[in-house]
């Protein structure tokens, strides 16, 4: 008899985007006409940069001819690629980083998801609360977790980030062998200084430790003073794998392009005590377990390194932040404590009530979608997160629309 | 202390494509100027139809204005491809599939790696052998198996392909929950009849057995009345998965896409007994561990289903499959007995010496690379497998090498 993985009937299911969805319906029923804008989902809505699109127009002619085309590429992804990423956004940072150190992959989602595969099942593990929930599912999946109990999984340690600590997670007490860390966070939009990444890293060290860094929104990080990758820190090529993504940095969400670093001498351990490459058993799950990124797609990507790509990128962020900056200023007026925004297209706001006390309200009274914390997890339930991701035009509104319905509230 | 999965120490590190790349080296240093041609590895070599690569062309253009661009997509693909997949693939044969049951990916080789993720650890596994050997390390890696001995894990079971059984492997006599099947095969190119499918699909009924059916090579299939999908069995429904891909139908090797079919009534159980729907496991662990693939990959995939993407991508297999009767006439006139090559781009070659003799042989008198079966299991150790992937008139001066070097052996 065929049996399934049991463990997979511990996760819950996630009724919020199904319940945003039939929130949404309802009021479009009841208001026939009315515009809703969605600050909700974190996804790009702004064009690829055009030096992009020129060089996926110009890998796409080369698919077209015998002569040209490609096959099969390297699983890990063309070197290509790899060195432009090496140079422009490990090297130039005076952070270590070699090219074959980089992973190409079609997603920061797929990495960290699949990056537990290679380690043991029998490990403590500490998330933030609020997180992404990819983190706490996959390893639900692989059977590292007890049961669900009130929203909470069994074996897991959850890291409280509230405005108590400034949403950062505090070094656990108890012994745990892997942290994930995400910053500029999502959902929170909250960064994290050099000093404090240091203590991570050095907590790392000394407790043989590794540390899952995601660094998918790096690139709103507006003080070149401040960290943007882990491996800025001295040590941390021993003990952290980063995660990075060209969903937010160029808008790759629908066109596929991440990657992930594991430095040659970042260490795990078997029960014997010996120390094996995280490198090598990465190297070996990624290239019998995926088959590289389409070729097009990662000569788009690199066509973001190139002097046009960069500046153009940097243009799309810096139009997100202009959405940041006028979602901080309204909640700043209306009087709502928030995180996030300044170096994040994430801002995480205290609602005063329970979340979806306030996403009805924005809805019903604006016409505005937002993210209700709960999905993020126990610390979320009284906070909203609000998305940069739109148009200067649809932010201007909903803001204006929000300072209408919450007037004299 | 972070420890690995130590499971991945049991995996056997593959040499044979180092080993390949480094008498490939040593032969054009030895023969400075004489070209190798390379019959090894099963990859396209002719460009993408041109009905591909124009809706590869008009998606990238949408990807280049914000009113037309396109974020996340659906992590089971777009309907738009699902449909068109649903109505060509399965319809038109007879074969019940709905679009919501067709989760598109960016790789079969993916695909049937990450499939056994959602079964318990604890099953029995039947192989063919030789064999892909993705099914086999993935699940290595997941600890559904002992120790290498002699080239065959612990707790596997091997169904020996030979000429004694027509390369078809029998049903096991011990209770057995999974089984891979891969028809035409990868890599004896070996076909299987619809009576003798549907005796698999009877016996993964009696015994709540699943089967997980790679057709990746179906569009191979010259005869329209042999079965290209096995939900042309009745029953298959309940017992079967199927994987496919664009990857040899239309030379999408290096730009990614595929699709695993999981029929609403596939059912597995847990350990109580109690049924679990298939389809809902594995789209939990695609939208948790996947995102989508790209959107203009997935509008090129779409344009293989027009009436010129169906008419080009048949002229590029019929391209290739005059170079499989090619290799076969080579053989006969040769005397080497094989199978496959007649409904596969693959010819499996009796060596009648170790697979590496006969591999040194080609590679050293006639400058052509082979792959040696030995890669692919213990009973590939006296075979070689000859591909079809390249130009006509590298398959001719190969042949005619070829002809040459054996002469009078």
């Amino acid at each position: 008899m065929i049996k399934i993985n049991e463990n997979y009937l511990k996760l819950q299911a996630s009724y919020l985007f199904s319940t945003v969805a039939k929130k949404i319906s309802a009021f479009s029923e009841k208001n026939p006409g009315r515009e809703i804008i969605r600050l909700g989902i974190g996804d790009a809505t702004r064009a690829l940069p055009p030096a992009c699109i020129a060089a996926f127009h110009r890998a796409v002619d080369e698919m077209a001819d015998d002569a040209t085309f490609r096959g099969y590429g390297p699983e890990q992804g063309y070197l290509f690629l790899r060195e432009k990423i090496a140079e422009n956004d490990f090297a130039a940072r005076g952070a270590e980083v070699n090219a074959d150190e980089i992973f190409i992959s079609d997603g920061a989602k797929c990495d960290t998801g699949n990056f537990q595969e290679i380690l043991s099942t029998d490990i403590s593990i500490a998330i933030p609360d609020p997180v992404y929930p990819v983190y706490v599912d996959t390893n639900v999946m692989a059977g590292r977790t007890g049961a669900a109990v009130n929203g909470r999984f069994e074996n897991l340690i959850y890291m409280e980030c509230t405005d108590q600590n400034d949403y950062i997670p505090k070094i656990p007490e108890e012994p745990v062998d892997l942290v994930y860390l995400c910053f500029p966070n999502n959902p929170t939009g909250a960064t994290i200084t050099k000093e404090a990444l240091g203590q991570w890293v050095d907590w790392a060290t000394k407790n043989k430790a590794l540390i899952l860094y995601d660094a998918a929104y790096e690139a709103f990080i507006r003080d070149d003073a401040m960290v943007k990758s882990i491996y800025e820190i001295p040590g941390a090529r021993k003990v952290a794998v980063e995660f990075r993504s060209f969903s937010k940095t160029a808008g790759f969400t629908g066109t596929r392009c991440a990657f992930t670093v594991v430095p040659k001498e970042c260490m795990a351990y078997d029960a014997a005590g010996t120390a094996h490459s995280l490198h090598s058993l990465w190297n070996r799950r990624h290239s019998t377990k995926f088959n590289g990124v389409s070729y097009p797609v990662q000569r788009a990507a690199e066509a973001v390194y190139t002097p046009q790509g960069k500046k153009e990128a940097a243009q799309i962020i810096a139009g997100y932040m202009t959405n940041a900056d006028r979602i901080r200023r309204e909640m700043d007026d209306l009087g709502y404590a928030y995180v996030g925004g300044q170096h994040s297209p994430y801002v995480w706001i205290d609602a005063k009530t329970d979340s979806w006390n306030l996403f009805d309200r924005l809805l019903n009274e604006a016409g505005v979608v937002c993210t209700p914390g709960a999905g993020f997890g126990t610390c979320g339930t009284r906070h909203i997160r609000l998305s940069a991701f739109n148009s200067h035009q649809n932010v201007e509104t909903a803001m204006n629309r929000i300072r209408e319905a919450m007037k004299g509230s």
